[in-house]
């Protein structure tokens, strides 16, 4: 039998063909008419797609090079910040913030929980510099509540920095950056924009680019005040990632005829919620108690199960990759990715397969297959329903 | 008429066509046996490439990336270090190790000089913690003594680190890591390795290795000790740029098979030759007193045309997108590349173009067109006879 390789890993994710056919056509010099404009026609592609009125800088590097880019950029060692951690990549912030000397405070969460405006309440002063959170945590599959966040902070500092790792967030849940008053917000191109790792995006507020100016962490490849200036006009700092930036403003073109961000999230949502329909038709818990998120699914695996198992089921049966659970959550949960090109089909064969490889494992009746599809596709009927309600 | 687009800019220079589709091909989730086995390939093939033992890691950035990395992970902030500088590029070295609060005495000679080791001797002391140079200066077209100078480096302080940025040097001109005791050499996609833009690379001796451990200077998307730990399994401490990655596997297995490194040398310093070669016989004059660099080649105007009018005479007319001088050159010179994926042909194409150019712009008697060619191929009837007499 054939195996399609599909990708339900929650990044690098399924990939838009056209924007492949895109960057593997890019051959223009990045100093010349072509590219600039290019460039910022992307630029001004992706403000619209986040729906900002801030500058949006593009960097090549991956994700983490642009997290890093807000740090160095929008503080100075010694400055307290407050980190908000509840999975592998709020550790990765608090690992940022001392890398660059500031004075870490960290709340910390078990796996699987929410941030909300409480966990900040009382922890942000005057002389709380920035808050770091990411709006959906990978590791465990949830959101955070990024909106009563913000505004608890605020509250206590108008001045205090948002910083937010939007890298899986953006295009998956709500994330409204100009309402919410966030500085910071950091993207990566092989999340929900459907293209190749290795170009990273930011979008930087006012308050943001005035605390650079006294900012005195040291910097340079990501001094974005550099790369303001040459990004001001059609060119970065250094050479740019040139296949990826084509690859992204065919992938934002794609986005937009199908109902920008919003349509995005709304995919997202739908398919995160087909997928814990199934998930609970066939005895699957999901993890954690957060608020879910609509980039992935985290789900327990079955008592007595390593969840190592499901993956190399799925992989080796039918060539699908999803992901493990990472450090200490390996072995008892797997994620499921819905973020950027995926479709209700994906997620329809995604659950059969997980179907059949539970019974092979020994996990699930034989009864019970078609049960998760069947619970996925109910859901689909009444989404369908709710459109045709309203058109 | 038809008009082929065409780069001879020096960085982002034509591109292999089967590691373009590599690159489109490329949808593995970068935590998979497959593209454990890629990268770890993919290493390999550099190590080979290179002709070092010392460590190559890969990196998700441009080349201004790596030589941060460079600065951050060998060096501490007070450092003293001895930055050669006779370009843009040299400048590139002295900005970023005082961003990282080093100590920098630079030795400054005009653009289109070339380094040796008299330029250090005197210089280098016991307390020099690094010299900074370039193996090709882009901006110039010139390549520095590298030998020489770490020669001449080394003998005053047996410890003291050499960081060569061979971004445009390497494959164009020779670079003997291991015979000249090289501590971190910098390289990038783009150039002679024949890809887009967007993945750096870089050798790391075992002196530099020792170095890291007692570096002060901050870092993390770049720290390498991380990387090397990652690396070391086929992983990246970050997401890889997947698809550079698997362009960058295929382009080497190309240049293996054609000669490797040396073969691309060869090939860079042929078609410099040829270049140089019709240069003089159509009376326009190499940019500069250095040793010319097999990456590209730099010549002055003729007197009274604006070199920016070469430039676009070749795009406008032909497609082909060559370089202007950069700073203070600007106007002044232009630059023709040999670095990667060209072949006498494209050169020749390009001397007929610009011998053309030369005529409508009535810098060259119609009664010389072809005089460029013709040296060209003379050079090139040559080179085949002393490959024949070798054969």
């Amino acid at each position: 039998m054939l195996k399609k390789e599909r990708l339900f890993a929650p990044g690098p994710t399924a990939l838009l063909p056209q924007a492949q056919a895109a960057m593997a056509a890019m051959h223009w010099h990045h100093r010349t008419a072509e590219f600039r404009k290019l460039l910022t026609g992307t630029r001004e592609r992706l403000q619209r797609f986040l729906g900002t009125k801030n500058e949006v800088m593009l960097l090549a590097a991956s994700g983490s090079g642009a997290m890093e880019a807000a740090v160095v950029n929008g503080l100075s060692p010694q400055d307290r910040v407050l980190v908000l951690t509840a999975g592998k990549f709020g550790e990765r912030w608090e690992q940022l913030a001392k890398a660059y000397g500031c004075a870490v405070e960290s709340v910390k969460l078990p796996y699987g929980e929410s941030f909300g405006p409480q966990h900040v309440q009382g922890k942000v002063s005057a002389h709380t510099a920035a808050v770091l959170v990411q709006a959906t945590e990978s590791s465990t599959g949830v959101r955070h509540d990024i909106e009563g966040i913000a505004r608890a902070a605020r509250q206590a500092n108008p001045e205090v920095l948002i910083l937010v790792d939007g890298i899986t967030g953006i295009g998956t849940s709500p994330l409204e950056i100009d309402a919410w008053d966030l500085d910071f917000v950091i993207g990566g191109s092989q999340k929900a924009v459907m293209i190749q790792p290795g170009l990273a995006y930011l979008s930087v507020s006012e308050r943001a680019w005035r605390a650079m100016e006294k900012s005195r962490a040291p910097r340079f490849y990501f001094d974005l005040r550099r790369e303001r200036k040459s990004q001001a006009q059609g060119e970065t700092a250094f050479t740019p990632a040139t296949g990826l930036v084509a690859a992204l403003h065919a992938a934002l073109e794609y986005i937009e005829a199908n109902g920008g961000r919003a349509g995005l999230v709304a995919n997202a949502e739908l398919l995160a919620r087909a997928t814990r329909a199934a998930a609970a038709a066939l005895g699957l818990r999901r993890f954690g108690g957060g608020t879910p998120a609509g980039a992935l699914t985290a789900l327990e695996a079955p008592a007595g199960l390593d969840s190592g198992e499901i993956v190399k089921g799925l992989r080796q049966k039918f060539g699908s990759v999803i992901a493990n659970g990472q450090g200490e959550m390996k072995g008892k949960i797997f994620r499921v990715a819905h973020l950027g090109y995926y479709d209700f089909s994906d997620t329809l064969a995604l659950l059969g397969q997980l179907e059949l490889v539970l019974v092979q494992a020994g996990k699930l009746e034989k009864a019970k297959l078609g049960a998760g599809v069947r619970a996925a596709q109910t859901l689909w009927l009444e989404a369908a329903a709710g459109q045709g309600a309203e058109a």
